[in-house]
């Protein structure tokens, strides 16, 4: 292997992609490996980042940058299990608590989920500020820690552990303060060099498009799945997205609390028509990559059974106790951090629901103390909302349509005035045009609207 | 005046910069106070470089980020001079010795000249080393030293000083190890924050075009000119711009010690055509910029008889004594250093002279130790080369048409390399095409074939 290069080709390799040209594997990998031994220093990471972001990446160059990121770290080992290794990833939404429903059930139907998942990031919720809201909860797990709790109950919510992909943790954190995070090939080989960590046999993407999502425009949501299918398909881990609607909340709660409460309704087979959609939709997708299936029917009704049976929420009960939390949480949510003040939000008048807009409420999440502004802030688990209208229903003038969590009463407000504007309310007959919830799938060369 | 942006905000103006936007004045203010005061770090301002390299900069920011620069540091002040204060800057080439002799030129011919200069830089020579080549010489001086010695005889050669537009050294410090170098705007400002640091009533700029320059197209050159025209003006200094020939070296020594003998010739009257004609279009911009000259005819004649009176040389030696080299150079050139071996370089072939490509011997006299390949490293002022054709000019095989200055062997060898690289004779007849010595004049808004 080359070893981290001398200062002075750095410019050089920065000058060609600023000028279009591309780099070797060999140069990208020497380019991470000294970005790590703090040989290239941010400065020149940063100009090259940069560049990338105007001129992109060849798809040679983002798989050996994915390579080089994934190759800075240990991964995840699963010799021998009796069960192959699937994921889900995200690109994150507000409301999105699929992966709190989706790791236990897949993990009741004979996959085993490995998943490591990220915090709040701008106006989206994250997997493991909503798990820290029940008492005790721990998922700074180790790589020994996972490897041992997924052999033994199937499933493990962690974060990204200092030993997987360092590169990926340090360039993350100086794209975020350089302007640099949204570019397409930087974004794909960030989410998969820690996915293609885990070890898996297979990975279901969950790549949200609407105002709510990172990439609001579909056909960069849907650039984005494509690019990442390609490099989970040259490390020969089988990838499939499916782009799902995020031009309103998934389900009814937005707030990590709220949602561990509706994520445990939904673990009970009592969640909401949209939620249960897209999980179901993205478990048969992890059951037919690991061949634990034979057939989109027969995995959905498997998915179904271990709803019905108890066993998705029983799972979800072991990995609770298995990492710290109480898991009497489960028996009763009311164990969860509660709100101090709660505030009912009537429609202003009549008409048909036009929109439920995401941001707007993510944003307010986080102005309400439920998500940071700066890294390491303390956040209020407890605060958030729940709105009962999806676009397209009928309301009458005074109807009770949502609820606001908040810690006190200029939280209130904050939340009131986010609803008033979140919330378009329509002449009667206006019939809205939200995105089907399941948008595309969109498997290595096929794909199909759903 | 605002105060150094918040950490939080930075990203945002890297973005908007990203995005195509435009900064406003006060935020580049405020983000070159914060980069020299370090509130604002480097890996910050090189993803912002990057991105001005991409989407350039909007005029006003242009002159934003000129004026921040500029009012980074302190500025020369020659309040109640008796003469106009006007200066040149040359974009850099190969055998550019112009400076050596338009200074005391132009000041004995009635203008003040406080020249600020630079090292070599690439292929391309620079002022303050070919100044070192006489012994004892110092271009460090401080402003007041500037200040007195411009007063007392009218001229002082000297290298930027930490008072002048530190914002511009540290950020060319950062340009130059992360290729954010190459930019119009970038260069311009650099440029432009130092000339306005000289309390200038006029200047002339000498824009390269052809290979030996760094922007050898014709067209970005003149963007180039037009862009620290407009600077220039927007300051309030009126700033007129030649662009000149660098498809051949200028003159016909390149190497410190031999252009500074070539420039005392010159200041003797025995220069070479190509150097006087470019030394006196300069000199006529400065002198009727300075008012001093009613019309050009004037200015030249003026010009012409600063050098025949021996005005012009006397003025060269007083500096040179000002800054402690020895005056005796002057009289005596074999004072300066000597190379050890010279070697005659004959035409392979009889023919017409079809190019003397400037880059390349530039490169040699770096690589022959005439040049720095890294900061700080010694030079030897001794090397280089002696061209005796130019493009156009028939030479019969076998005739002496240039000579090799080298400190050893291998030095010779390199020199008659690059020469019989350099150098090419076509078929009698055949004519080259060079460009004219003087491409174009570009003042204000007119502009014209010189």
């Amino acid at each position: 292997m080359a070893s981290a290069p001398a200062d002075l080709m750095v410019p050089a390799l920065i000058e060609r992609k600023r000028d279009g040209g591309t780099l070797t594997a060999g140069e990208w990998a020497a380019l991470v490996r000294g970005y790590v031994a703090g040989s290239v220093p941010d400065y020149q990471m940063s100009a090259l980042l940069m560049a990338v972001v105007w001129r992109g990446l060849a798809p040679a160059e983002l798989a050996a940058l994915t390579e080089a990121m994934l190759a800075s770290g240990e991964r995840l080992r699963f010799e021998r299990l009796d069960r192959p290794v699937v994921d889900k990833h995200s690109t994150g939404g507000v409301g999105d608590k699929v992966s709190l429903v989706l790791a236990p059930l897949a993990a009741s139907s004979g996959v085993a989920v490995p998943m490591m998942s990220g915090r709040g990031l701008g106006h989206t919720g994250g997997t493991l500020d909503k798990l820290e809201s029940i008492p005790g909860f721990r998922t700074g797990l180790t790589l020994a820690e996972v490897e041992s709790q997924v052999r033994r109950i199937g499933c493990a919510l962690f974060g990204q552990t200092a030993e997987i992909a360092p590169a990926d943790r340090k360039l993350y954190a100086l794209r975020d303060v350089t302007a640099t995070v949204e570019s397409i090939p930087l974004i794909a080989a960030s989410i998969m060099s820690k996915k293609l960590a885990e070890g898996l046999q297979g990975l279901v993407l969950d790549v949200k498009a609407g105002s709510g999502a990172f990439l609001p425009d579909l056909g960069r949501a849907v650039e984005l799945a494509r690019t990442m299918i390609t490099l989970g398909e040259t490390a020969q881990c089988p990838t499939v997205a499916l782009i799902t609607a995020m031009d309103r909340p998934l389900g009814r709660a937005c707030g990590n609390a709220l949602e561990v409460e509706e994520a445990l309704q939904a673990l009970a087979g009592e969640g909401p028509a949209d939620l249960m959609e897209v999980t179901y939709a993205l478990g048969e997708e992890m059951l037919l990559l690991g061949g634990v299936a034979p057939d989109r029917a027969t995995a959905r009704a498997r998915l179904e059974r271990a709803v019905a049976s108890g066993q998705a929420l029983a799972t979800f009960a072991a990995v609770v106790e298995a990492q710290g939390g109480n898991p009497r949480v489960i028996e009763d949510p009311d164990l969860l951090p509660q709100a101090r003040e709660v505030e009912v939000y009537r429609a202003p008048g009549a008409g048909v629901v036009v929109a439920v807009e995401p941001r707007t409420l993510g944003r307010a999440v986080v102005e309400m103390g439920g998500g940071r502004r700066a890294l390491g802030d303390p956040i209020d688990h407890s605060v958030g909302f729940v709105v009962t209208v999806k676009p397209g229903d009928c309301v009458e003038a005074g109807q009770p349509i949502a609820s606001v969590f908040a810690r006190d009463r200029r939280g209130v407000e904050v939340g009131l005035a986010a609803l008033g504007s979140a919330i378009s309310i329509g002449e009667p007959g206006r019939r809205p045009e939200p995105l089907p919830l399941i948008v595309r799938r969109i498997a290595g060369t096929e794909e199909g609207v759903a």
